[in-house]
């Protein structure tokens, strides 16, 4: 699996047959369905030969529109919600420091109602120059059409209309919509988000792409390490030597075993958005029909402190997968200057936090395991684009597979629209 | 249940009996046994007079530190984790600017063990002038511990010694532990975390007051709340007049019909916090002996688009306890400038973000309801300190409740030992 190891030692005794020959059979024939079209939703599987196909055109424009914007502005307001939002957070609060960036700062909007989020956008924008990205299949998804509203008032009212319109890229349907006519009538750069991509398999199409690079992180060394993981999936129906047919049978597994949630864990707190893209991912294509694994996620060793509790001795309903990473970016050790040593910690000389921090997971693992939770675990080599853009493919794959053996469609999302034609009926919307 | 609504309308037809006599007596039973210490942990019970008996010296001093250090730095570094954390950052999110605070930004540290965040923060703490609250009973839980040696080495060697202990402040036991040592040693401005009150019980104490103090926060009117809430919930044991009974016997009821998790779900993203928080506090209390009610939480309408469909059509696993704010603290309307209407919104004229929010959540809990889900509905006017100490005070009197109608200790944690113990022999610390 690359460079991405997969340990299942720690699922065993509490989820059994993960590899057996049954499951192995389910994972192939939804391989197949995958790679050869014939499953449910085959119309939304552009994203599997994405990236080979990607034009380099597409990388060389967004590159284009980095060089013109970025040295201009202190502010990126990406508008978007949802498949348009959480994976391009995902990889920026991957890469970016804990406490900033040194590009723009990418600030996010059309995700949320929350009216004091908008008059606290407006007070940072009124003090900062920036750009827009608007990010809409449609352009008329409520969250996104009305931050755009508010956004592009003020971007036009600060700058003027045609500055403004240097200013704002929209990421949208090739022909129809509202938000392509609107980008033709005021001249925006424009990006196309493909037909056959659904928003949360979209983060490797400029929906991701074009916030990522804004923020100044490199999307040919992410699209590099979908490639390499691609080639890893699709290369073989074989469990053995595929790791996403592998995820995929140990989720089906536990949940047929008796475990309904499946928590994400973490170590590394700037991995939190990749688990909320993550939820997404899983929970909107598999949690239909009244089946699925319910996604929930954490941050440890912040939530052993919290949730571990919880985990170590509740109620037994989850298993989880733990995303290690070896290696930090930097280097912090401990100061070993306390002669009188009251806190104790001497004994950790020469010992960095990421020393300390692995000691901790693999205690967590342990410990949880011995309280009856299942745990996977994948590790990855450091965080950084290319790492990124394999765990990216490789969950993206494993999710096909992982609906497909659940029964369900594993491209579409009908449950999203009952909220939504409520909400139209009570605003008034007209034929709502 | 003075400003806040509580509405048990949508938990029907989905989960029954919530409010019949057999729940009622169990509720009565816990109600009694958290009054009078009749239950086990009764030790841990300091928090709930807490409110009434707080010394007001302990206000006054919080407040001359505040006035002697806010004016010099621009950061401030609280360390610590769980439950000398969360409930900080919940009020502190809650009441800041989405972007920022005006008073002393306030940073975490001791919450984590992930090293490319403690370099991130070293780079922050060279280019800003700071100062530190460290928070732990003993002074020797990992996370903390490491935390503050690494920081208060470079404190020290930023502003040398004597100035670096003015700038400390150190929330301990009364008398013993390392902290307490190194405080007396050091002259440190302290405080006490009082021996009756767990962490996740504390943020009314110094733990959370000194922190929310130096962020700009009125704590007094947090603590007003808090006594309101005390008051409503001590004065009856009758659960028609007593909002936390009907909380505890909702969720109990929900349990054992068949809903083993809990969301908590907000529309408004500065109450991320005020979820975790009430995580940890929920299933910290209630997740062991194999018990309890699995938390999670999220975020609307945000995670409508991530988590909704799910929610709307996955495994029936789940109630949610909707947690919704009448008016926001600002105005922003939709521009109606637009006479093309080609986002179609100028159906929304003369509306805010915050009455189309309201429809959106209205709208989502009669969805979630018709596709199964039992909804609870917790409504505050505002969000500001009087309210946020009313929720805080529910919350807790509830979890008290809830846990011993559950079977379990409500204050104690044994589970959270396991990961350290293994971590420790992994360490080669010595005794371990």
């Amino acid at each position: 699996m690359n460079d991405i190891i997969f340990r299942t030692e720690r699922l065993k005794p509490h989820v059994v047959g993960f590899d057996n020959q049954q499951l192995a059979n389910e994972a192939r024939g939804a391989f197949h369905q995958l790679l050869e079209g014939t499953g449910s939703g085959s119309d939304f599987l552009g994203w599997v030969d994405w990236p080979e196909k990607i034009d380099t055109a597409i990388v060389k424009n967004i590159s284009s529109d980095v060089a013109r914007i970025a040295p201009k502005i202190k502010i990126f307001v990406v508008i978007g919600i949802g498949g348009s939002y959480l994976g391009a957070r995902a990889v920026i609060e991957a890469l970016q420091g804990a406490f900033g960036n040194n590009g723009p700062r990418v600030v996010y909007a059309g995700h949320t109602l929350g009216e004091d989020y908008y008059a606290d956008l407006l007070d940072l924008l009124d003090a900062n120059d920036y750009a827009v990205a608007v990010i809409s299949k449609s352009g008329t998804t409520t969250e996104p059409a009305v931050a755009f509203r508010i956004v592009r008032q003020h971007l036009e009212r600060k700058y003027g209309r045609d500055e403004a319109a240097r200013r704002i890229i929209a990421i949208t349907d090739a022909s129809r919509g509202a938000l392509r006519q609107i980008a033709t009538d005021e001249g925006y750069s424009t990006y196309v988000i493909p037909d056959n991509i659904g928003g949360r398999f979209s983060v490797l199409t400029p929906v991701g792409l074009v916030p990522i690079a804004m923020a100044g992180h490199d999307i040919e060394a992410l699209l590099g390490g979908a490639r390499a993981m691609r080639a890893v999936c699709i290369s073989s129906d074989d469990p053995a030597t595929n790791p996403a047919m592998r995820y995929a049978m140990v989720r089906q597994a536990a949940l047929r075993q008796g475990y309904p949630v499946e928590m994400l864990v973490n170590f590394n707190p700037q991995l939190v958005y990749l688990g909320e893209w993550w939820k997404q991912l899983y929970g909107e294509s598999e949690g239909k029909d009244g089946r699925g694994i319910l996604p929930h996620s954490a941050t440890f060793t912040t939530d052993l402190h919290s949730m571990g509790q919880y985990i170590q001795d509740g109620q037994r309903l989850l298993f989880e997968t733990v995303l290690s990473v070896a290696n930090p970016r930097r280097r912090v050790c401990i100061p070993m200057d306390d002669e009188k040593n009251l806190d104790g910690l001497n004994y950790l000389k020469g010992k960095s936090v990421n020393d300390i921090n692995h000691c901790a997971q693999e205690g967590t693992v342990m410990a949880h395991n011995a309280g009856g939770v299942p745990v996977l675990e994948i590790e990855v080599p450091e965080i950084g684009e290319h790492t990124l853009g394999e765990l990216i493919y490789f969950f993206e794959f494993a999710c096909g597979l992982s609906a497909y053996m659940t029964g369900v469609n594993p491209f579409d999302q009908p449950g999203v629209e009952a909220y939504k034609s409520n909400m139209f009926h009570l605003l008034g919307k007209p034929g709502a």
